[in-house]
């Protein structure tokens, strides 16, 4: 698979995360020559906090996850996550297959299976062979170090054609806290080899309630701002860690916390849009002067999502058209003659009309652009979003219609 | 443009219906060296009904239509449609445009202003130039006929690859009612270039207000039913005519007139997806067991919009996974583990797993069809629903990224 055009130069330099280890190995799953198991291991009292896919269909481990959420803190813990099969859509053989490898990882680490958060991604409908994962995981513990953060981002790619990483240190009041994460996905999208995983540590000090409250809240406009194809995976999942080890207490409202935790978030969110399977652009929809914030988002995603505006997008066409069009489908409250529509800082339409001053070869230039911005001004009210999406190539095409065969 | 390879051998031969006369003229709106003008005449009596987009950023003469609609009947009516601009999103010129061609109309063929029901369909923001329409009315009044049905429908098309028409006849109690339609679109799609028209024509009596009832019911399992990309125009229309000249009087419940009608609408419902811009497979997907009527519906639709599902009917992969992954994303009530799946007469999936007598051969061969059925028993309830698409290809890609350009 190519590299995306998007992606980043290299990947950055992460702080490491007192009390957090990782290790990665070979393990056969499915692929062959690279590593496809990623352990991490987790100081005695860290909490955990996750957010997970809403899909009616989801995914056994999935499922596993969320009912061990808001447990007791006080031992170790640890996530293993195998990439090249879902273990989603496998029948009652996905809960077994699941509570397999938790038990032994359990068995191994000497922690209680309670504090084994486990993933999978990769092929549905497959079962998965799970033994071929408990075979290595003594070579996973006796391989643990702090520093090997890259390996295990890479550990969980599956269509990925880059590990995607983003990290954070600031100053808090009582001391130094740092923040590091990595991701997979090639979108929201694909049960069968695109699901999007995400994994966050600190070193802060957050009550496992606190530590929730704001996940979730810091997802809605990071990671549930996003869209490749409108596709929901059976197994997005999002685990973040705080141990705690830095001594700094942090609490849900702390704003240098949120605030620093959002930039992670963003950051890795925005580099699952920029690996977005054939993906060429990254787009920026900002949407002002709507109805009520819940209806600047459908504005924006019903943009985001739509075929016609992400095709005119790769092929660098201003058609502003379609995104009247997309505005006008979303079902949100809109009128026609009031709405503006601005790419980058050029007016293309405001009154319900092409501006004036517009001309096609301002709006071509700008389309050429690998990053574009995109503002719909609805002109009916006071709330305002932001979303992100890439566009609609041949290339998702190729990958999608060929990709089992 | 390629003929779809889903058209029909040929345009089918349509009854005439007294009282109603067609012409199209070349009036250089965009296109050239093709027809682009399409006039109906309806004699004095003939109810009209109607149903539009619900878009909010609808096209001025989709407003001007439904403040005529539920008029009085006794005049003489016309319909007047061009093809080439859309007049949508142009601001107050876009009901000044529509209100010259209207006036002209009526002026020309010497009935009321309120009895003129226009349509536009083309390219977005641009003015539409009326006085080329209305410089070709006397022509087109001096040549109406009752047997130039293919011209009209050829007249209004855009990036069609064929016209679509269809017709029933049939014996009521009082005598021989005949029906007869015709299209264009290739989707629900696309504010420049796609948007759906259809006109609708019969000799029986029908008051206004049942036409319209009759016409509204019948639209939700017809062209409600069928998507290409999800994106749902600006200037979508659908008008029927019924001008009473068979003397045959027929109430909103009578069921032959509404299975005849139906019949109609269907067939040209399906033929808009056959030219689904890029299509190479005709999909219908059937849902049953589910929750309620509604939650079929948005099962159905959740399938037949999902770009996965729809790239995976490009590749010919019976990727059942994706399948699974749509009707969990889709909002509604559904249980992974009581979910089964069809392909035609395949047992692909049930309970929650693939089906032990699968195999991937004989699903491979089935989607080697270019009409395939898809049907999801989602087993949590009683109602059922079908709704129709296309696959997603290349070939859209290319139609859509390149338009304009």
């Amino acid at each position: 698979m190519t590299r995306s055009p998007l992606a980043p130069a290299q990947f950055p330099m992460l702080p490491m995360i007192n009390g957090v280890r990782f290790s990665a190995v070979e393990a056969g799953v499915r692929y062959k020559g690279r590593k496809d198991v990623m352990l991490a291991h987790l100081v005695e009292g860290t909490t955990v906090a996750g957010v997970f896919t809403k899909s009616s269909t989801r995914a056994a481990p999935v499922l596993d996850c969320q009912a061990k959420l808001g447990g007791d803190s006080s031992s170790a813990a640890a996530f293993i996550v195998n990439s090249g099969n879902a273990n989603a859509f496998t029948g009652s053989n996905g809960q077994d297959a699941t509570s397999a490898v938790t038990q032994a990882v359990a068995a191994t680490l000497d922690l209680p299976e309670s504090r084994v958060f486990m993933a999978s991604t990769g092929v549905i409908g497959e079962a998965l062979p799970h033994s071929k994962i408990t075979a290595k995981l003594a070579d996973l513990r006796d391989t643990l170090s702090a520093g090997k953060i890259q390996s295990a981002a890479e550990a969980i790619m599956t269509t990925d054609t880059f590990p995607k990483g983003a990290g954070a240190t600031f100053d808090a009041d009582q001391g130094p806290i740092n923040i590091m994460g990595f991701a997979k996905g090639s979108g929201m999208i694909a049960p069968d080899m695109a699901t999007m995983l995400v994994y966050i540590f600190t070193d802060a000090a957050v009550a496992q309630d606190d530590l929730q409250s704001i996940l979730s809240d810091l997802t809605q406009d990071s990671f549930n701002a996003i869209t490749v194809d409108s596709d929901t995976s059976t197994s997005d999942s999002l685990l973040m860690a705080a141990t705690g080890t830095s001594g700094v207490h942090v609490s849900a409202e702390d704003p240098a916390f949120r605030k620093a935790l959002y930039e992670v978030m963003l950051d890795l969110a925005h580099q699952v849009v920029c690996d977005g399977e054939g993906a060429t652009k990254f787009v920026e929809i900002n949407v002002t002067g709507a109805a009520s914030q819940s209806e600047a988002r459908q504005i924006g995603m019903s943009i985001a999502n739509s075929p016609l505006v992400k095709t005119a997008i790769a092929g660098e066409d201003p058609n502003w058209g379609r995104i009247v069009m997309a505005v006008g489908k979303s079902g949100a409250h809109a009128d026609r003659d009031k709405l503006s529509i601005h790419f980058g800082d050029i007016l293309v339409a405001e009154k319900g009309w092409v501006s004036p001053d517009y001309t096609e070869s301002d709006g071509a230039a700008y389309m050429k652009n690998d990053h574009l911005s995109i503002t719909v001004e609805v002109g009916v009210g006071q709330a305002s979003d932001t979303v992100w999406t890439c566009d609609l190539t041949h290339g998702y095409i190729t990958i999608n219609a060929d990709y089992r065969s």
